[in-house]
C-alpha cells in the first residue's frame, strides 16, 4: 500500500500515518520527495481498511499495490485448475463446447436439440430451468420440471448438464440434478448464493456480471473457493458499454488476463454477448483464437418459436459448421476438440 | 411494435410477418416505403416475444414502441405515490433525509450517530446490518445483532429505521425489525428477492444497479408492485462509467425522468456515488435542486475508524452544515424539510 | 512514481530499475515487503516515460503518484482564475448565464432570441456559426455569415458573444469576431487547435470530450495555458455512458473536483447533456447547486423549426422561468446572478 | 421514420404531424393502436430533421428506421472495396499486416525495425511522425524529419508506409510522403480533416474514436467518400469502458458488423487496445479469427527505450512468432498472408 500525502501535509500528519500503520502491526517506509511525501506500507495489509488511512488528515490518496484475492491467483497456485464436469475436463488441452437451448421448453425440444449438438461435437448440454428475466411478465422457465427433463435427456444422450441456480431456494435441487451449477451474470455479486454454491459439491460456472471488473470477478470466485469448492470455471459473457451494434461487448482481453493472473479455466459465451446470431460465429472463433478453454453457445431448432432469446440462437446447421471451423482453429492454437467418445 | 423489413425482403416474407402477428391476435399495418417496407403491429403485445418476429426471414429489426412496465408508470397511475416509513412521508412535498453510518458497529456508535443526525434534522436512520462486500475477507456486518441495535436505537430516538435485506434468508428478520427494507444495488435484478420483498408488508427502498438502465430499474420495481406492494421508493446511487475522479457517476437526469414516467418517489444516495466526502456536499445539493424526494447520506463520528466506507462518510458537523444548506435549497424548489416533531 | 515488482522478481531486476531511475537523475527508494518489493521514485519525473520503466524485466506495474498537469492545478496557482469575456467575469462570485440558439440561422432569428435571453437575464450570447455534425448531410452552419450576424447582434444588444472554432482554418476569423472562442467536445484532443487557441488572445470555453477523464480535460487546458493563454473556462457537457434516457450523462461530480484541483472556472451545458428539453431545467438547477460558475443553455423561439438540436432548446418563456429559479438558487449557494447593467 | 404519439395526444396533434410530413414532400401513414397512435413516415427523409418533428406537441418519440449513411453501405455498393496501398491490397482474400514502431525515433531505429518486420512477413510499415499526446510535455514526434526517414526506409525496404496526419496543416506533407494517410482516433470527428483527406488522393486508414458508435464511424467514413475518395480502411482500436485490465476494450463484434453493413475493409489495432504486450498476441489472433482484413501492430527492438508506448510494443522475436501463428489461423478462416514478393 502506498500512501500519498498532500503537498501541504505537515510532519505530524506524516507521523500519524506511520503510527496508524505500526499500531496495526505493519511497517511504514516514508519516502520524502521533491514535492510531497509518500509512505510505503508493507506487511499483512488485510488487517487494515485502506479507507481508515485515506481518512487521516493530510492524506491525498492511497494506492493499492497487492491484489485483494488469494485463492484464485496463480501466484497462490501456479498450476492450471482442471474442472471435471461429469467426465468432461475443462481447463486442460481439450477445448470444451457447451451447447443447447436458452430455455428448456419441453422434453422433445430439449432431447432433439441435445442429440443434434452432440452429433455436431458438443460435450456438455446447457438449458435454462430457472430464467432471470428483466420483466416479471416474461417466461420465467419451467423450473423443477425442466430439471427433470434435463436429467432424462442426459440419460438418453450421455451429455453432462449445466443449468443456472437462480437463488438459494433452488440451489439444492439444481445441484442434485445438474452436473455443473451456473451462477448467472446478475448474481455474480449475490454473496449468499456464492457461499452456498461453494458448499454444494458441484463444479460451478461463474458468469461475469456485465458491469464487473476482472478483480470483482476474481473476488466472486474467491467467495466460492473460500468455502472449499475449487471447481470453478469463469465465463466472459460481454460487458455493458455505450455501443449499440451488439447487446453487450465481448471483452476478449479478459481471457489472456485470466490465464495470466489465475489458475481457473475461462470460457466465453458469445451468444449472450452478441444477442445476434450473425455475430456468434465470429465471436466464437475469436474467443478460441484468444485462448478460451471452452465456449457456451445457444442452439435452437426453431428460433422463431423460442420462448426466450431466439434471436441469438444458432440453427443446428449453423452450429455444425461452426464446430467444424473451431476444430481447425483449435489445432492452430494448440488445443483439441475431443470427440464425444473420448470425453464420455 | 414496428417491424422493419430488409430492403431485399420479398412479398411473401412481409406476409409471413403479418400472419405471425394475426395468429397472435394482433393487428398488422404494412407501410410500404421508397426503400423498404415497415409493418406497424398493434394490440396486446405482451402475448408475443419480439424476438419471435425478429427471427423471421426478411426482418431487419423490431422497434419497441410501448414500454414493458405497467404498474410503475404514470400512465397507469397519474398521482404521485407517497410512501409512509414509520410516519415519515416520502414522495410528497416534504424532502426526507435518511442518514446514519454505513455499518452498524456497536450500540454506542449507532446511538451516538443517530442522536447527532436527528438533532441535525434527519428523519430516518440508516445503518447496515448485512453488508454486501466485494471481498470475502472484508467486514460483513454484525447481522442479527445489528438489527437489534437498530431497534433499540429507534426506541431511544424515535427515528424509523431502514436497512438492507441481503438475501431471502434474512428478509423476514429485516422486515420484522426495520421500518423500511433496502434492496441493494447488487440485488436489483435478484428476482426471487424482489418477489419476496413484494410480499413482506414493508415499504421498500430499491437501489438502482450501477449498470442498470431506467427501464430495468422500473421493471425491478414492477416485480415488487406485481406482488401487491406499492410502497416502493427508487434510489439513484451512481452508475459505473469510465471516469476515475469519483467512485461512480451520479446520474442526476434520472430524477426528472422518473418523475415524468413513474408515480414512485425517487431519492439519491450521493455518498455511494461519490465515494469521497468532499463530493457528497455538492451532489446532495444537486440532487435536491434536480427534484429528488429525499437523500440518503452516510455520517460517521470517526470515519477513520469506520469498518466500511469511512472515506465517504460526512462528519457530524459537516452533516449539520449540509442540512442547513438543504433547508434553503428545498424552499427554492418548492419543498420543505420538516422538523422531526412534525414527521414523527 | 511507485514501481511494483513481481513476486518472483530477482535482486538484479530490482537493481536495474534503480539504475534506470538514477541514470535519469532521479532518486530510487526500494521498499522490501513481505511478498514483493516496491520502489518509490522521486525527482523530476517528467524526464522519464513511465512505460520505459514498466517495460523492464520483473516489473509488475508502475503507479503514478503526481499528476501530469501543472499550470492548471490549484497547487501551482492557489487563487481562482477569473475569466473576462467582454466585461463579463466568469469564476468569481457572479453566476454567468450563456444562452442562445444552437445555430445562427438568420439575423432576425438571432437578434430576436438574443433580446429575449438578455431580457431574461443572460450575460453572454451563444450561437453556432460552424457546426460539427455527425453526418455530412446535416446542416453545417452559416459560417462566416453567422460570425457577422453575431457581431451585429452584439452591437444591438451589448451581449458578448461565444461561438465555436471548428478548426484552425476558421480560428482567426472566430477570434476576430467573437469575445470568447469555444473548443467543442469533439475537438478536446485536437492538439493543434488547442495550441493555436492558446495563442489567439481570446478567452476560451473548453468543452469536455464525452469520453474524457478529468485528467485528460485538464491536460487539454494545459496545452492552452502552456501557450500563454490563461483565460480558460472548462465546460462539463455530459459523458457517454450506457444509459438511454438522456443523450449523455451530466457528470455533476466533475464540478466540485475541478474546484478542488484547479483554479480554472467550470460551467455546465445541460442542453447538450440532456438532449431533451424537460431535463434541462433540472440539470441546470443541479449544476448551480453543485457549484458551477455558470451555465450554457440553448434557447430557441421555434424549436420545431430549428436547423439543429431543436429538441433540447428551451422556449423563451421556459428560459425566463428557469432564470428566476436560478436567482433564488444562486443566493442559497453564495452566488449572485448579476443583472446585465452591472456586468456590461 | 416512425413517430410515436403520446397516449393523450389529440386528433389535431396527429394531423399536425401528418401535415408537417406532407409539407416536406413525405408520405405519412397513421397507425391507430389500442393505446396510442403511431405514424409511419416514408420518402426522402433527409429533407427533415427528426427533431423538428419530435418537437411538435403530442409527440412521444421519433424512431429512425433507415440509417443516415449511404456511400459506405453495402446496400449502396454490394461488392467489397479493395484498397490499394503502394501495391498491397487490403479487403480481398489477403490478410495484410501493418507493423512498425509507435514513433519514428531515428533512421537507424526505423530501418532496423522495418527490416525485421519485413523479414517476419509484414506488408506495410507504420511509424508515427506527428504524435497526438495527452500531455503537452510528452514527446510529440519528429515531424517532417520523420516523414523523410519513412520515405528513405521505404526506398531501402520496399515497404509502403502509413503514418498519421495530425491536422490539416501537415496533411499535404503526409500525403506527399506516405502511401496511406492515417486519421487517428482522436480525430475521427475532426470533420475539416476528414473532408481534406477525402481530397488528398491517398488511401486512408480511419481509426475509430474510443467513444464512437459504429454508426458514427461509418458517418466519419461517409465524409471522406463524399469528397470522392473511396479508398478507406476502417480500424477498430478499442473503446473506452469501465474495465481496468486493459487500456481499452477491443470491440471484436464490430468486425463482422462492418462486414455485414459496409463494403469497406476493416482492420484491428490490438496494440493500442491492449496497451500491454501480453494481450497483443491473443487479441491479434482473435481479430483474424473474427474476420479482420488486416492487423496493425507495434513492434520495437528496445521497448524500454521507446519514446512512446513502449509497453505495448512486441519484440521482434515475439512478432516473428505471432506472424507464424497468424499464417495458420488465416488459412482456417479462408484468408492468406502473402509473402512480400507477391504483394510488392
Amino acid at each position: 500500500m502506498l500512501v500519498v500525502m498532500k503537498m501541504e501535509a505537515t510532519v505530524s500528519e506524516v507521523e500519524a500515518v506511520v503510527r496508524k500503520a505500526e499500531d496495526n502491526g505493519l511497517k511504514a517506509h516514508p519516502i520524502p520527495g521533491a514535492q510531497r511525501t509518500a509512505i510505503g506500507i508493507t506487511g499483512n495489509l488485510g488487517v487494515v481498511e485502506p479507507t481508515a488511512i485515506e481518512a487521516l488528515p493530510g492524506v491525498l490518496e492511497v494506492l493499492q499495490v497487492s491484489h485483494p484475492y488469494k485463492l484464485v491467483s496463480r501466484e497462490f497456485k501456479p498450476d492450471d485448475t482442471i474442472v471435471d464436469v461429469g467426465g468432461v475436463q475443462i481447463g486442460g488441452r481439450d477445448l470444451v463446447i457447451i451447447a443447447g437451448p436458452c430455455s428448456v421448453e419441453s422434453y422433445e425440444q430439449t432431447l432433439g436439440i441435445a442429440r443434434r449438438v452432440k452429433a455436431a461435437g458438443a460435450h456438455i448440454l446447457r438449458g435454462g430451468a430457472f430464467k432471470p428475466r428483466t420483466s416479471p411478465y416474461s417466461f420465467q422457465g419451467l423450473g423443477l420440471e425442466a430439471l427433470e427433463i434435463l436429467a432424462r435427456v442426459r440419460e438418453e444422450t450421455g451429455l453432462p448438464v449445466v443449468t443456472e441456480a437462480l437463488d438459494i431456494d433452488v440451489l439444492d435441487a439444481v445441484a442434485e440434478y445438474a452436473d455443473m451449477v451456473q451462477i448467472g451474470a446478475r448474481n455474480m455479486q449475490n454473496y449468499t448464493l456464492l457461499r452456498r454454491v461453494g458448499q454444494c459439491g458441484r463444479p460451478v460456472l461463474l458468469k461475469r456480471g456485465m458491469y464487473a471488473t476482472l478483480t470483482e470477478l476474481l473476488l466472486a470466485a474467491e467467495y466460492i473457493l473460500d468455502q472449499g469448492n475449487g471447481q470453478v470455471v469463469l465465463c466472459e459473457r460481454g460487458i455493458r458499454t455505450f455501443t449499440d451494434h451488439s447487446r453487450n461487448t465481448l471483452d476478449i482481453s479478459l481471457i489472456p488476463e485470466v490465464e495470466r493472473i489465475s489458475h481457473l479455466p475461462v470460457v466465453a459465451d458469445p451468444s449472450h454477448a452478441a444477442g445476434k446470431r450473425n455475430q456468434v460465429l465470429s465471436l466464437s472463433q475469436a474467443a478460441v483464437a484468444a485462448g478460451a478453454d471452452g465456449l457456451m453457445i445457444e442452439v435452437h431448432n426453431a428460433p422463431e418459436q423460442a420462448l426466450s432469446d431466439g434471436l441469438q440462437a444458432l440453427l443446428p446447421d449453423e452450429f455444425d459448421a461452426l464446430v467444424g471451423r473451431l476444430r481447425d482453429l483449435a489445432s492452430v492454437v494448440g488445443r483439441n476438440i475431443p470427440t464425444f467418445a473420448s470425453s464420455a
